[in-house]
């Protein structure tokens, strides 16, 4: 990481609020929400539900409500919602070959790229456009500036939302490639992503290559445990605490670290550069629980994702430089609060769970353990004899290689059918999803916008090129004479601006 | 209508800014923005989208897309929108005897109640608390100042949402005690309602009352006609134009009026009284599409809702003084964009259907009509031989009965299946709904709120006393001495805000 004087140009409109504001009158209603906004932010989090539309958010809130009282308590998200954000991919204008279906729907592919870097794409693609070149993200544009960096995800670290943000490649599967990306891919003689924590030693640690050892060597600390993860003081940090993902946080073991623990850390690690930090963190798997159809395991990952906002927000408001944008790159499942006619959602239900189905399988049909026990062990309400014999029997009549899934999705149902909650789908659904904002610039992203405005607003927010050869964003206004003095302004200005920074900087 | 001087009290939060706001300081920004926007507003357009949740919003955007551009094109609602609301109703609270469900996914009743009188209360409630205690109504302190009011819905006006602005009720079942309390219960010896558009000749032109001849005695119009309708000029209507629902849009005859032109005849009358006016519209049918899980209809509806909304959009950008808040009450049908796995949602599909399910079906069923010809007629892509087959069967199969419901769900499959539509529930859903807000005020839509905060703002918006005996809100501070001096100035200031209104009021 640079530790000297930020190169960074800050942008037109920013700076002529600092100098001509003034002139332009006393009502500073002249001044836009969003210039008015532009000259505050150093640092940037970017939060992704993965999976999280707007049931998700909404059955967080029956989980978290207080019966004893009539009004529903706010979740930690509540207060900064902002507005909603369109999701579809360019698949349908990609040319996939014969066999390409021509999707309307995203993948978690397509939106990291779109929020990584303003570009529409096909699923599958991860930072490249529809022909397959690359996009410049944000985080690239960060680090070409000089500031840190950072990964942070539940699912492997080179899956598609942080690989879109840290790497390219034409399609979200080649994950030893991506993995390679991380490391292989410079920006300035330096690798992008100062601090990368999630899942992933399959793919880090492999028999042709060890990118562990590799990063080692160029100085990253290297840790696989949550001990290990708290107590690293190192500015350059590979956590790999999986194979492939975390466990779901209801299931997760000790050595294994929170999505807020990993939050924390990446924070106190990247807020130690002055010249800003650009950090990702993903709750990855509330979309797994979501194509699972598993309500327990989806409340789950929100918690987890919750208590990670909630870590940056209370940094944010610490800071004051900070902008934190929280949302979800589409909605999984077509989750729905009600199912089969009653206006009932029960979360007592949910809450009766102590581990995941997906646990519970696993120890019955990988331990080997009693139906009745399991069932009894990690549930908090009596089941009936039906519902424990609905599980004996998908455990006796799936074929072997079916077992996991049937006795899964046996234990599934009884949440499910006893909670209220509906699925249509396997997969992704095409809704808007949720904003929520905070911080300097946070009202840049109020209102309906795009997944692309992401992407938009964070380079203009944080001054930074868009283009591969770093010239300035096309939307500045300094070609005409007029233009050229504020020019000549900025170039004093951003530096007075820069030193008053650094001394006034709480990080 | 009272023509007079307006008795409206102007809020103190408005007065406030009027009076001490220069003295502040020239940041403005201390002035929040709620209390900045406190001040104009003149007339209330209150817009409900029955069912209207973010999965029909953002399918309507896929349905009006341009597939000749990779970018989605805005609908008439994205640019409004700021933010979203919860919509649980209090059910579970309420002590409906032993049979009582103990409901946390609200009806249309629970909904309208608390976003027209900004209380929690039970299903099936309309206008009365969890007591079965009257609450009033924005619509009813409009009228206590005043001001003209208005009710427009494509249900029959006595259905549960418009029914909890305009009366009360235990019970949204007692159709026929609702029709009459629009005519019994007066405020200050005059009809609530001015404007009264939807359906439902059944429950007031009945062997027991006819309340058309009872309120054209008393000097409203009643037109039962488009044409009646666009060519009157009282200033009261009682306009019935289908014995219960209208058809939907699609189906429509041109006898029925669409929900545009019944908005624009409604904006037409109530905006000539000086006073301001309140008006609810409703888009009743969404949610009916919805229920039936039927999303040619769904469509149908909201492009009905669709133009009314833009006209209400022209109203207030035309007029300045008008705040237009558009919701929906809940979501209806667990509807999702994207069903059974694939990551495609095809509008193509919906745009074939000249006519809705219900319609084809009523030809086959009700008219005798041949299936494959029904079929052929009414849709504009090539039918598969097992999707005719698939609606015969549903004809010969199906006891007398049930053919109508059997042929109607056979006919819908088709449009489900082929643009991959999901549905969880014949009922509502539990999910946060969008809102969308323009003109004075609308700020204070903005961010996540409650539904009975819809209600709360307009109380305070319009200054109308939320009390029964007229007492003035509990929010002003007038109780300290400071506030006795501002006291003082709101009734000099306010007489002279009024006279400056009347001057400049474009309608």
């Amino acid at each position: 990481m640079k530790k000297g004087l930020a190169k960074k140009v800050l942008s037109v409109t920013a700076l002529s609020c600092l100098f001509f504001g003034s002139s332009a009158g006393v009502n500073t209603n002249y001044i836009s929400a969003s210039e008015h906004e532009e000259k505050d932010v150093k640092n940037v989090i970017f939060m992704v539900g993965d999976g999280m539309g707007p049931s998700y958010t909404t059955a967080y809130r029956y989980l978290k409500d207080n019966s004893e009282t009539i009004k529903m308590e706010d979740t930690a998200f509540d207060p900064y919602l902002v507005g909603m954000q369109s999701v579809y991919s360019a698949d349908a204008y990609h040319d996939g070959g014969e066999e390409d279906e021509k999707e309307n729907i995203p993948d978690s592919a397509a939106t990291a790229t779109s929020m990584s870097s303003g570009e529409k794409t096909y699923n599958g693609a991860i930072a490249v456009d529809l022909e397959k070149e690359k996009t410049k993200t944000v985080l690239e544009g960060a680090k070409e500036e000089g500031m840190a960096t950072g990964l942070v995800a539940t699912s492997q670290i080179n899956h598609a939302t942080p690989a879109a943000y840290g790497t390219h490649d034409e399609d979200r599967n080649n994950y030893n490639d991506i993995a390679n990306d991380y490391y292989d891919d410079m920006i300035q003689g330096e690798h992008k992503v100062d601090v990368l924590l999630g899942g992933g030693t399959d793919f880090f640690d492999r028999e042709d290559r060890d990118l562990t050892k590799e990063f080692q060597e160029d100085g990253y600390d290297y840790v696989t445990s949550t001990d290990e993860l708290m107590n690293t003081s190192s500015d350059q940090i590979l956590g790999l605490f999986a194979p492939v993902g975390l466990e779901k946080a209801i299931d997760r073991p000790e050595e294994q670290p929170s999505l807020e623990q990993m939050t924390e850390t990446a924070l106190e690690t990247l807020s130690q550069d002055e010249d800003g930090f650009f950090l990702m963190v993903e709750g990855s798997q509330i979309d797994w629980a979501g194509h699972d159809n598993d309500v327990v395991s989806a409340m789950s990952e929100m918690e987890d994702f919750d208590k990670a906002f909630q870590k940056a927000i209370e940094f944010a408001k610490q800071d004051e430089e900070t902008l934190v944008v929280t949302t979800a790159d589409h909605s999984t499942g077509g989750f729905s609060i009600g199912e089969g006619g009653p206006y009932k959602w029960d979360a007592e239900v949910i809450q009766a769970a102590k581990h995941t189905p997906d646990y519970m399988a696993r120890q019955i049909v990988e331990e080997g353990a009693d139906v009745e026990t399991v069932l009894n062990d990690n549930i908090d309400f009596e089941l009936k004899d039906e519902e424990i014999q609905s599980v004996t029997d998908a455990m006796e009549s799936a074929a072997e290689e079916e077992k996991m899934v049937e006795v899964d999705n046996a234990i599934e149902a009884i949440f499910n059918e006893r909670s209220g909650t509906g699925w249509t789908t396997s997969g992704h659904t095409g809704g808007d999803v949720p904003v929520y904002a905070y911080g300097p610039g946070s009202d840049m992203f109020s209102g309906f916008i795009d997944n692309t405005d992401n992407a938009e607003n964070i380079f203009k927010l944080l001054g930074l090129s868009k283009t591969e050869d770093g010239a300035p964003l096309p939307d500045t206004s300094t070609s005409t004479p007029a233009g050229m003095l504020a020019g000549v302004l900025i170039a004093a200005g951003g530096a007075a601006l820069l030193i008053f920074r650094r001394k006034n900087a709480k990080n």
